[in-house]
């Protein structure tokens, strides 16, 4: 990498846009910002967004637009890479949108896209957690549960773009209740959805008091105190989303046999190493064959700057 | 293709030999024979047997061994492709076995091997019903459920080796039973269970009149008598194995967006069309994003010489 080139990142969400400038030589984040997304207000509106946030951080950080190199920026959706489209999202109600061209004409450098979740995958394979391993999945477990895969040191995108929907696929394919995906059984939505649920029907917990009474106000870090204080309903609900999560990732690792597997998110980093060790515990018990219990379970490192960077060093591949 | 070039191809398993000589460059099997495998004999008894074989097929065909251009072979378990050393095949009980080194001792031409899954993915993708598809998964149901990937054009192996093993993946990961795979819960073993333990139980079935009353005898072949007689509780059951096939599906096109799935095996290649049908149908209810309901779900079109035709296909491509 040429030591003084800079790029933008910027991590699109259908809530949030995480935006920094990165120089990849020094693996160092010179600055960085977010602002609402506001998709309701239109992709134009968005653009503008974006843009505004990207003067913010130029300003920030006293440089001049052409001190930048390049920009990369992770969307939600199927994306076509190559034509810098985004063919669907659903979060942002758009539909075959030019987000590449329309966003170069904002800016003296090119732009480049890719999914949000292959963004964040990148970001850990080249400068976090799955550093060196050139087949890997990294899982990431939200209001969501979605993975991005790198195989043969590239993205994996899939014939359809889309590659990577671990969270849509059917870990529980038995009983009354019908089939059930791993989103269904071990999202954060579906942890504070069961909590609340028990909670309901007057099951003891601490949680009640940690958000004075209000179950709508369960978030990550109200599952993460109530497991460091030892509370038994979240300790069960917690360790249950964890089983499910380890069957996933056993059932990709089996299937592509990766030696690597990183997992972030925000539940994950809420919930911390105790978590982590109960999916890999159920990694292990579910995997096969036997020898691919060796395979590498890590914690993001990059955390919430996975996006950023991911999407920084994948204009710094593409756009030199 | 040299259109004069002809190849050894051999399809090793458990039980069983199954070898051809194949001209790739007019996709015509010259020649094609099998003999028992006997693994309990030793590995070096079974390589006397697959020269035997191949000695026999180039006799059948007027063919002196100078004819030929090469070897490719199918084998069960883990393969370093790259030596040619079988690493694990439990069914032969074959620890680290040079297989391609030993095997070429007695030729006078290259020998290639394969994981014998994959060596029937490969067939199908270059000369079956994959036909044009660079990214494609082959699964075939039988005694055990087993699948191999094509992607970017090529078998992938994964980097322990092992890729494709779907039948250990885990489809059922609820209930009083625990985890369930979807070799527990689709392969031919399992259905016949199944019904084995329903007919023990009374319940009505023409199948006991199928095998004279001997239970021990239902094989793909009794399924399928059952089944074109319309017996309830063959059908209950092979509709049960399908769903859970369809879904094993529908998670691998989930997470690796590919357009065109090949379905073989002795199952298949018995229940036919209905039975494809019924997976089709699981297929689609289970996979996501919509769009990739348009993935092509078709039967294998080489059935039986998959695996020797997509050997010799391999050593073609490899050996020149």
């Amino acid at each position: 990498m040429p030591k003084d080139k800079l790029y933008f990142g910027i991590d699109l969400g259908g809530t949030n846009i995480q935006a920094a400038i990165y120089n990849p030589a020094e693996n160092k984040v010179v600055v960085r910002d977010g602002t609402k997304t506001r998709a309701q207000e239109g992709a134009g509106a968005v653009l503008d967004r974006i843009e505004k946030l990207c003067n913010k951080l130029l300003k920030k950080a006293d440089l001049r637009p052409d001190a930048v190199s390049g920009l990369g920026i992770g969307a939600p959706g199927a994306i076509d890479i190559k034509n810098g489209v985004v063919l669907r999202a659903p979060n942002l109600d758009w539909d075959h949108f030019p987000l590449c061209e329309d966003l170069a004409k904002r800016f003296p450098f090119g732009v480049t896209v890719d999914n949000d979740v292959n963004v964040g995958a990148w970001g850990e394979y080249k400068a976090g957690a799955g550093r060196g391993y050139d087949e890997q999945m990294a899982i990431f477990v939200g209001t969501g549960v979605g993975a991005g895969l790198v195989l043969n040191g590239q993205i994996y995108h899939g014939t359809n773009h889309t590659a990577g929907e671990i969270g849509h696929t059917v870990i529980a394919g038995r009983g009354a209740l019908g089939h059930r995906t791993v989103e269904d059984m071990a999202s954060r939505t579906n942890m504070v959805r069961n909590l609340k649920r028990m909670i309901e029907s007057n099951y003891p917990s601490i949680v009640p008091e940690l958000v004075g009474g209000d179950l709508t106000l369960i978030r990550s870090k109200i599952l993460a105190q109530a497991q460091e204080q030892g509370d038994a309903l979240t300790l069960e609900i917690i360790s249950d989303a964890a089983k499910y999560i380890g069957m996933a990732i056993a059932n990709t690792v089996t299937m592509l046999s990766l030696p690597c597997v990183v997992v972030g998110g925000g539940a994950t980093e809420a919930l911390g190493k105790p978590w982590m060790k109960q999916i890999r515990a159920s990694f292990e018990k579910h995997v096969f064959p036997e020898a691919l219990r060796e395979t590498e379970i890590v914690a993001s490192e990059l955390e919430d700057n996975a996006g950023p960077i991911g999407a920084a060093l994948l204009a710094a591949e593409r756009l030199g």
